[in-house]
């Protein structure tokens, strides 16, 4: 199933084909797929080039690795997850490693890489679901992350599946309509909450 | 000049050759292609759907207005920003729209969504700097921000330009090789800082 973004202006295929899907197939992906997923996001931006991400990855070929990954995410995302052939969880470093001083933009800068990850999986023709929904406490006792690291997100990575092969409340959220705001809500021009003047045909 | 990324292993093309240049041509943005960055943007995904991602544009050719958002960069990039077609703050909404409580990926998201963006930019010809050097109070103070809403990053955009354009302390910053860390010191698999066993072929 494809659901592509109906946007109210054109945007580019790899953006407008990207949708995080609960239901996925059972086949395994790539190696060289799955590599490629986490040196796209190396290449992205970061506030002094920091490069503050860091990745914990589990694949479902191997059980027990995976099992334990999946014990780290929030019970409602165990249900459809555990089916995913790639488990990812993302962490930052929450100081710059030159200073030891706090890194603001260490969380903004683990969104620029999974947005990398994310292009280059819908390039693959990978889908990923990513859910806030994980167990930080969980996941620093299960894989000793050291102070300083703090869990941000999970990913779940793999090749688009059957929505019937999932209950029926979340196949009714994996069938519903994609929305967003509109532009002139949020693109401003001047003042805060002053529409941008081109945002005003889009009405 | 362009500057692609010099990968241990092939990445999608938007990825590789997306860069921060600091000199740029004067030449302005179209308005339809300005346009689809926010349409690229707000098809990221985020937390819950909250959307917490709010931006202020201002190009070039309204002077006053641009004169006005260059005033809330930090001066070291006040210097070469000041030749960027359009600049862009981006902000975030702190709180979950539905029940006022904090939204901890609010960052993140903002991060995804600016991803988007850039990859938007990078299909459309341009090149996108972002920027932590930003002063948030001035922001504030200029823009009128209501509270639960935080600048985050400046963005500065437009066609990539010729560095002889720039002084010679941002030249060599322009010219000099882009670097990142290597996969076995970022991606995990069963415990903290343990190389998965993919990257270990990348050494």
């Amino acid at each position: 199933m494809e659901k592509p973004a109906e946007t109210a202006f054109p945007i580019h295929e790899l953006l407008r084909q990207r949708w995080s899907p609960r239901a996925f197939r059972e086949q395994a992906v790539e190696p060289d797929k799955v590599t490629g997923l986490f040196e796209a996001a190396q290449w992205a931006a970061s506030c002094f080039n920091e490069q503050p991400w860091y990745f914990i990855v589990a694949t479902r070929d191997k059980t027990a690795a995976f099992a334990q990954m999946l014990s780290c995410l929030r019970e409602g995302n165990q249900e459809w997850a555990k089916r995913a052939p790639v488990l990812i969880l993302t962490l930052a470093h929450s100081t710059f490693t030159r200073t030891g001083q706090t890194n603001p933009h260490a969380w903004h800068d683990i969104g620029l890489a999974v947005g990398n990850l994310v292009v280059q999986a819908t390039a693959s023709g990978l889908s990923v679901h990513q859910m806030a929904g994980i167990l930080p406490d969980r996941i620093r006792e299960v894989y000793e992350v050291p102070n300083g690291y703090e869990p941000v997100t999970g990913l779940a990575v793999g090749y688009r599946g059957d929505p019937a092969s999932l209950s029926e409340d979340l196949r009714e959220r994996e069938l519903a309509k994609r929305t967003r705001k509109s532009l002139h809500d949020f693109v401003f021009s001047g003042r805060w909450g002053r529409s941008a003047p081109f945002t005003q045909s889009l009405r």
